[in-house]
């Protein structure tokens, strides 16, 4: 697919991942049957799938089939989706919308929310340990490694124990920051390290340049999200806009005003291709990816 | 510790996997404080430890190194303390004591205790996925899948959804037998056969008999909690005694009557033991604590 455009690479990405997560999660009817249920609606047929196409675009770097970077794809839209589920319940941020749908805990009840959640964390390890996507398995158990340090309590979920913690008191800039770097940002760099670990071996020195590149691109994605949160309406971004401002929430439009924070996220957008610049063609998806996180409406 | 008795080689295995646990889980102070706090509080200094004893006694058979063992026992409680967390919040059973002391969102709050689960089931999966723990890496790779499709949707939290359906209508005894067999009968199966990957190969006629040994103890296992949460008080169980029957839930005892439950649960045991018999010395750990699980009175 290294010939195709932008968008069309995407929606066949987007597409190949929506025929795996099918796969991989319970098929609707199996029993516990409401559970099950509640899991599909959770994951299914909606999102960017940003860290999947990260992942994606990553596999290119090192020539990685793509049924190996499907299911790694696959668990981290998995840990994503069961993040986004615990952050809407009411003793989170009490979200009523996600995605353009009620969130799960409105359409189904808090208990099978909390176990949706509890399974889907669940399923991305299992997807990760089920079959081979390395050449050496030892490199499979480093790539679950991977991704439960960015998923636990020194990643994303430490991130949104610190979010939990700012609401209603002023955060300086390095602090929003260590925030985001944890909270979004480590589930990002992990999806792109994921996707270098599915085809030829990676010299050390190149996936740290990888790394660098992924955490300057979570930052950008959080930058963004908090210009969309007070520039975009809840139908376009299909969740609650405006509801930092309301819930009191620092962000990089409050610290650092519209102006600025847009004049920063194109900065680590070139501080982030910056990286990439001794991955020639290869990286070309990295770029695009770069490009449409910055760029994006929604 | 072949050598020594039943209480002595309980208490040397609760101690080391103590010391592992407090290990594998954050320092008290490192940041985010309050849900490191949580987390350790959840898991340190409390329970039987059934699970992690099954492990060790299951990895006598293959002669596994402690080394090893105490991870994979620390992994099955970390899974087994997250659960816990989970299952005491409001909008499950909505309990306020647990081992004697506050249940976390007690302690903290619901926020704080929900994201201490969450980080606790990924920490299981880092600790399984963090050091060799086998031979071949690839037989590490199953230990992970195991242990997931034990916790997940078919396993421990299918249980639970289960159970949150069973309140307030009647349940056949087939349909309990198989609630159980999920909620609380997977981990105990996954801990015993995790044990076993730990050591020598073991023939897969063997592995099944094991597994089938699991699978009773921990139907016994349920039987005799039933007949605690009637016989025994809030003080010795260190729970909320008398729960079951004043939420409606059905129970061995409510289906049975109390002795009939009894005899079942010595029954099972005693299948249980029929699994073990070519298994000879190197069984005798597990025949021990087959015997402590169904004799126990908290």
């Amino acid at each position: 697919m290294q010939s195709a455009d932008f968008p069309s690479w995407t929606h066949a990405v987007q597409q190949r991942l929506e025929h795996t997560l099918a796969e991989v999660l319970p098929t609707a009817g199996q029993l516990p049957q409401k559970l099950h249920d509640a899991m599909r609606y959770a994951v299914l047929g909606g999102g960017k799938r940003v860290r999947p196409l990260l992942v994606f675009a990553a596999g290119e770097l090192v020539s990685a089939p793509p049924e190996r970077l499907q299911y790694a794809a696959a668990a981290v839209e998995l840990i994503h989706a069961y993040s986004l589920v615990h952050d809407d319940l009411p003793c989170m941020d009490d979200d009523t919308l996600r995605r353009g749908k009620p969130t799960v805990h409105i359409e189904f009840d808090e208990a099978t929310a909390l176990l949706a959640g509890d399974a889907l964390q669940t399923a991305a390890f299992s997807v990760l340990a089920a079959q081979p996507l390395c050449v050496e398995p030892a490199d499979q158990l480093t790539m679950i490694k991977l991704l439960a340090d960015a998923s636990g309590s020194f990643g994303m979920a430490g991130g949104q124990a610190i979010d939990l913690d700012s609401v209603g008191r002023s955060l300086t800039l390095p602090e929003l920051e260590t925030m985001h770097i944890l909270k979004t940002g480590a589930l990002i760099r992990a999806s792109t390290l994921l996707g270098s670990y599915c085809g030829e071996p990676m010299a050390e020195a190149a996936r740290q340049r990888l790394d660098r590149f992924a955490k300057l691109v979570g930052l950008a994605f959080q930058v963004v999200d908090d210009i969309l949160d007070v520039e975009a309406d809840s139908a376009t971004l299909g969740k609650t806009a405006g509801k930092d401002a309301a819930h009191d929430k620092p962000t990089y439009v409050s610290l650092l005003g519209l102006k600025e924070a847009k004049r920063r996220a194109a900065e680590l957008e070139a501080e982030a291709l910056d990286c990439l610049s001794d991955f020639g063609q290869r990286a070309t998806r990295l770029r695009e990816l770069a490009a449409f996180i910055v760029q994006r409406t929604f």
